[in-house]
């Protein structure tokens, strides 16, 4: 054989790199260099499969002249990336009516049968095309099905089944090759990340027989569990079996290790065993990975077909990976490369099962990962009353409002019809780390009549039992089996090591006291946003907002919010308590006033009793509240200067529980954050109100603190006037929700009737609330950060948008030198291994 | 006297300038140089009298000492701009016991008591600033009343009243100076457009006696109309009298020209009346604007005391400005200068009269200029039934929708009670040029009991009539006088003036046939902007857009459409005959769909009825199709990708309707425009699908035509991202009031409820939906535009908001090279106007 790098006999010293030949090929080289018993094995380069595709030359001579003539062969992909996908492997080339007779007399007639009649079949499904069903009359395994499939193909093709190996070769090869180059199979791996010109390689490997008279067979195995990660041996051995038939349902495969549900490789082929076992440490240690191990065992003799990187879930990726790190054979450093960030929002919720069975509903989006069962119930009222009898339960709602809240607090999940990644639902699910499914609109939601017809016509009434996976945004009938979420001392050993490593900081977005313990619990470095509307949804608060908001004059005003002083005061205290003098960013008050009023009947009755006002004046009033585009309206800082009596309580009570926290020995200086800034103006006012207020709390109380006021830039006229705003700010953060929205125009809260459509049909590439926009939004972040930065080179910059934990985003801001990300509590862990990726990458690059 | 600037005696050749020494002094020596009959003058610089304010010095020796020692003076104020007020003049300085002796001989003591009593009046008030009550007990103008006078100041003062000449103008001097440097002057000045450091300059004038035995009298003339500019001798004398007394009510004044009314100046001084009429004339000419002659007969004698620009209403602006340029006084450019664009809006609407009595009932915002009278109608309906009677009306709403444009049709105006000034009430009254005040919120509307409450308790009914000043913002109870518009031949010579000037194009935005040739018969030089939504909401059309939302596939919403088609193509026929080959550019349909249902349950029954639907069904769609936030949803591209069927029923009526054009002789290129683009795949999908009808259609009707694609820039995003936006666009037309909204993150319909207080708290330094806010929303104009350019240097570039018709937007897109301003067809006129004085302003710059 000539040997050159387009077809290159597998070797120690051969030239074969997986940029140009392959994972696979590479990793065969690999074996070898460790002296495995690899059958001889040619590699096709990227380029030779290329020119195999395009008709431009294939030397099937050279690549034979490397096998004895009566080697059977068998070609496997080998793309750069096995994730990328690839064409089957196609078994037994080079059997034919000769070859037959003679395996009939080394291995036996029935393996010379199943040999020649796999082969048959894949050949002719596979590269001649052919009908699967014109196989499907052929019964049993004997020398008569055998003809039966010969004639088949004669029949159909009107040609004897090709008998040179050089033609069958030729055949299998330019099909794989061409199959690679199909749309479909290009679109599908694009989506997995393969660049458009991504090459295929073939691997082309004597056969080692599964079959025959003796201890024949094959099968798998690896030396971790692919679900947790944890030691243990796992795979199947199938005697009288090619490839990775012993995986396959229905087989009497073996067990590997002893095993009391039945027979093992272990019982009856004691030294293989070893040797497999010991070749798969030796794997491990010399290919830094866990592998999957191919092997046969070809009349007691054994060789390792093919190696392959462990398939694992995320809790096995995480253990997977620190493991190795922890003994020495890879770095801390790969270890944080080696797992993908997102698959740790798998290791926080519970999910449903790898393998369980679903009954499929509908999907919608997945807003928040993880898995919940529970009964279908339409109002958080049900759901309280569910949860008073400690029974599980999922939220249906058209979409969740504020006052759902509660109901959210007890039900397992959540699922509504309307909603993007942003809606209501998703962001205080995602906050909760509560499992919910939003924009399901496929189903049918009968809210009134308490039911939801799906699109199959199945109908689940309230009380039925569903499961929703927010982790892929499913909605399956009944309990699906469920696996607990796993943080484990490896997930926690990963954590420290990234944090070690990160260079800028990730803080939470939590808005209650559970969601500060959770954000401190994920090694949050603080709270980037503590939305402070949130506090006042609850039965209590609400009433005296009510009243705040039918009073009549600053005075009235004022002796209503001094009822709700303690209660913010409380509040910051115990908020500070948890966070124990790390920093806190309080944005104040946001929402508009009228999200605290009702607007059915029943609850404006009940709004007119409490207030003891005529119905008719509290449904005027409420009616002239009432707003076109509340995104829109008045709303923030807006309301702040229209209303000051509001923030005034609020810096009083920051401040008194920031002297509070000063004097149990955990000092705090507080951020106050300004909400929905478009003029510089805007800042001064409040700053001016909070700064008297300051110092009369300073006079009164006769303690000195400190404290630090900064915008929220959510209005694109703020980011563009960053540098007149950051004269009166300590710290701009960048609200990109809000963002965006304005950016592109367009509500979150309705962009989910059309986004799916858009993202499918190109216009957006990504939903916008979903994956930062880099592009618009990105730009005016940009300029608002270039612009802080000139007018005040001190100023702290940061990113709180439900973006903030996205790798994406946070590598948008360490480029753009922001100091912070804030986001959810659940996506800290992600954003921390993210950053720390980011930081290894730009060090080693 | 010693001749410097600061103390200068107004003769031809003295250094007196209007920016040292003030309007006034500098009119005086003009007149000087005419050799008009003006008694010495001696004028104060601006730097003398702050001087004299800061008690730095004055040298009152040096000024009467161009004075013989029996003068009497008179002082006044002359600051750089007429407009910028001033201290009162004081008359009759230098009286005292024994000029008043003097006078009893000369001029008889009746005139001696007056003219004694007068000064003694007005220094006490203003000058020692006295109780002006002091004098209320003193009846009759007799010596004893003049002793009063004098006790009651030497009573009031304790001194005597001072008899020195020097001390009394000293005083006069130094009391006139400072008044000028109190606060309130200067605030008053400045919101009249003065710098904070406005000098004010004293003119001292020989006092010429308008009382005496013999002819003696004082009065003032003009020779036009102050009105309409039409030449009229306009002016009243007063024998007997100082200063302007001849224009106060009850008094015995003469007409200036003979007067069937009664006895005239004409009459009884034909020569002094022949005189003072040519040298107006003269002044005229020499002065290059219509004058008003200040002047006294003293014993027979003519004085010209002082000479004032013509106070003018807008039709005399025009009319004086425009006749100085036909008589060669004054050039084409200088009369082009001379009007303020502004005053033109008066002359394009009836107007309450000036002098008109205005029972204010409250004030709004001023959204569409013009005034009306008419019955309270409280819906569209009764608009429609008083239009049938024949009785105008103004329809009163909480706030209009596109349901109420057919009432706004019949009323003569309308009132709301929310909205700003590009709230739905406002945009469609100025496109119709309807009078029209918003927000006028200190009304209490009763909609319901169709009831109006005044803040002072009055109430209005259904009925009732009331005038609404939709220039000022007032309501007025009852009919007020009315004047007519006035746009007359000396109108259409500016307006052709301005159109010779321009180097801007100014187009309209026209939505319908009549506001189309309103368009044209203002000059618009095309169409800026068809929002062709419009024509969609009349009756029967509104049912077939009903249907089209209810169909449920592709194939059933073209067969409804079907039906639009005809309707559409005949808009465009007439719009592009009425254009006559002018360009037009058509937006396609923007709104959300959901404005076409209706809301209430009368309007859903029909609805049902029409549909032959179940209530239900169509009571859930419609809730289906609600948005929390209607301005950032379902609507313009988002529309035309989901519901691709409507853009290419449009797109196939626009060409159709050129075709038609084409062969009746005024061929045409249309332009369609893409709205609320965000990103640029929805160009090219949009615009993909329209040059396939396109295609169809020239297939179809073997014709050619031209026509370009184009994007209504309105979401920032579009602006940051013009580069790549420019590539598949004609043009780009930036469509402010939507940019303005997304920008700030504010909503123009929701904005009213707090835009006056923020305005007056300086927050924002104006309503940016009426000002144009260049550093945020202008910020993006210019990235935008200069993007855009960069991308494609042959790219058309307009602003189509409702900024288009301000002077200031247009000097921005002018600075900016922006093709055309697209506006309202009423501000046509003041547009290209104010283009016009900007390519002056910059030619002579």
């Amino acid at each position: 054989m000539q040997q050159n790098s387009d077809i290159a006999l597998v070797t120690k010293t051969a030239p074969i790199a997986t940029v140009t030949h392959g994972g696979r090929a590479k990793c065969l080289q690999r074996l070898v260099r460790l002296d495995l018993p690899v059958p001889k094995t040619v590699s096709l380069s990227f380029e030779m499969v290329h020119r195999i595709a395009s008709n431009e030359g294939m030397d099937v001579a050279n690549i034979l002249s490397e096998f004895s003539q009566d080697d059977l062969l068998c070609v496997r992909p080998s793309s750069e990336s096995p994730d990328w996908g690839g064409p089957r492997a196609v078994l037994n080339v080079g059997i034919n009516d000769a070859q037959y007779e003679r395996l009939c007399n080394t291995l036996g007639q029935d393996a010379a049968v199943q040999i020649y009649l796999r082969f048959v079949q894949g050949y002719s499904i596979h590269v001649a095309r052919l009908d699967p069903d014109m196989f499907d009359h052929i019964q049993g395994q004997d020398e008569a099905a055998l003809r039966e499939a010969l004639d088949a193909y004669e029949q159909e093709t009107e040609e004897q089944f090709p008998q040179d190996r050089s033609v069958q070769l030729a055949e299998v090869l330019r099909s794989m090759a061409r199959a690679w180059e199909g749309t479909t199979a290009r679109l599908l791996r694009q989506a997995k990340g393969a660049p458009a010109d991504a090459g295929l390689g073939l691997v082309v490997q004597k056969m080692a027989f599964g079959l025959g008279q003796g201890e024949y067979g094959s099968g798998v195995l690896q030396l971790v569990d692919s679900q947790t990660g944890h030691p243990q041996i796992t795979g199947r051995y199938l005697r009288q079996s090619q490839w990775r038939d012993a995986l396959e349902d229905g087989q009497d495969s073996l067990f590997l290790t002893n095993d009391p549900r039945g027979p093992s490789l272990e019982e009856v082929c004691p030294d293989i065993f070893e040797a497999l076992k010991a070749e798969a440490l030796r794997m491990r240690i010399r290919l830094r990975e866990e592998m999957q191990i191919e092997f046969t065992i070809e009349d007691g003799v054994l060789f390792i077909l093919d190696g392959v990187k462990v398939a694992r879930q995320a809790p096995a990726a995480v253990r997977i990976a620190v493991s190795l790190a922890e003994d020495g054979i890879i770095s801390k450093e790969e270890a944080l490369m080696r797992v993908e960030p997102h698959a740790l929002g798998e290791l926080l919720h519970r999910q449903v099962a790898h393998g369980a069975v679903r009954d499929v509903i509908a999907c919608g989006i997945a807003a928040s990962p993880g898995a919940a069962t529970g009964k279908i119930v339409f109002s958080a009222e049900d759901a309280l009353a569910l949860q008073a009898r400690e029974e599980d339960c999922i939220l249906v709602r058209r979409e969740t409002s504020p006052e759902d809240i509660r109901g959210m607090h007890a039900a397992q999940g959540v699922l509504t019809e309307r909603g993007g990644m942003t809606s209501h639902a998703a962001v205080i699910g995602r906050g909760m780390g509560l499992p919910c499914i939003v924009g399901a609109s496929a189903i049918r939601f009968h809210t009134r009549r308490k039911q939801l017809s799906a699109p199959d016509g199945r109908i689940f009434r309230e009380g039925d039992i569903i499961t929703i996976d927010g982790t892929t945004g499913q909605i399956l009938a009944g309990a699906a089996d469920l696996v607990e979420a796993s943080m484990d001392d490896k997930f926690v050993t990963l954590m420290e090591w990234s944090t070690e490593t990160c260079d800028i900081d990730v803080r939470a977005n939590a808005d209650t006291l559970i969601d500060a313990k959770i954000a401190r619990d994920f090694g949050a470095q603080g709270i980037g946003l503590c939305r402070t509307e949130h506090m006042f949804f609850d039965a209590e608060r609400m009433t005296v907002m009510q009243e705040m908001i039918f009073a009549n004059s600053r005075e009235e005003r004022e002796t209503v919010l001094e009822r709700l002083l303690p209660m913010q005061r409380a509040d910051f205290i115990k908020l500070f308590e948890i966070m124990d003098g790390m920093p806190v960013c309080i944005r104040l008050f946001d929402p508009p006033l009228h999200e605290f009023l009702p607007s059915d009947r029943s609850g404006l009755r009940d709004l007119a009793e409490a207030l003891d006002l005529p119905l008719s004046d509290v449904t005027q009033r409420v009616e002239t509240m009432s707003e076109h585009n509340p995104m829109l309206g008045l709303r923030g800082v807006r309301l702040g200067i229209s209303v000051p009596e509001i923030y005034e309580m609020q810096a009083r009570a920051i401040f008194e529980a920031t002297i509070a926290a000063q004097s149990s020995g955990r000092p705090i200086v507080p951020e106050i954050m300004i909400p929905l800034v478009s003029a510089k103006r805007e800042v001064e006012l409040v700053k001016s109100r909070i700064d008297s207020v300051a110092a009369d709390v300073r006079a009164k109380t006769n303690e000195h603190f400190d404290y630090q006021i900064g915008v929220m830039v959510e209005t694109p006229r703020a980011a563009l006037r960053a540098d007149e705003i950051a004269l009166n700010s300590s710290f701009l953060s960048f609200g990109t929700n809000d963002l965006t929205q304005m950016t592109y125009g367009l509500s979150r809260d309705d962009a989910g009737r059309f986004m799916g459509a858009y993202v499918q049909q190109g216009v957006f590439h990504e939903d916008p609330f979903h994956i930062l926009d880099l592009d618009g939004v990105g730009e005016l972040l940009r300029l608002g950060s270039e612009r802080a930065r000139t007018a005040s080179s001190e100023i702290t910059l940061s990113l709180c948008g439900e973006h903030g934990g996205s790798p994406d985003s946070i590598a948008f801001c360490r480029q753009n030198r922001f100091d912070y990300v804030s986001c959810s509590p659940y996506r800290v862990p992600l954003a921390r291994l993210a950053a720390a990726q980011l930081a290894i990458s730009e060090k080693t690059a």
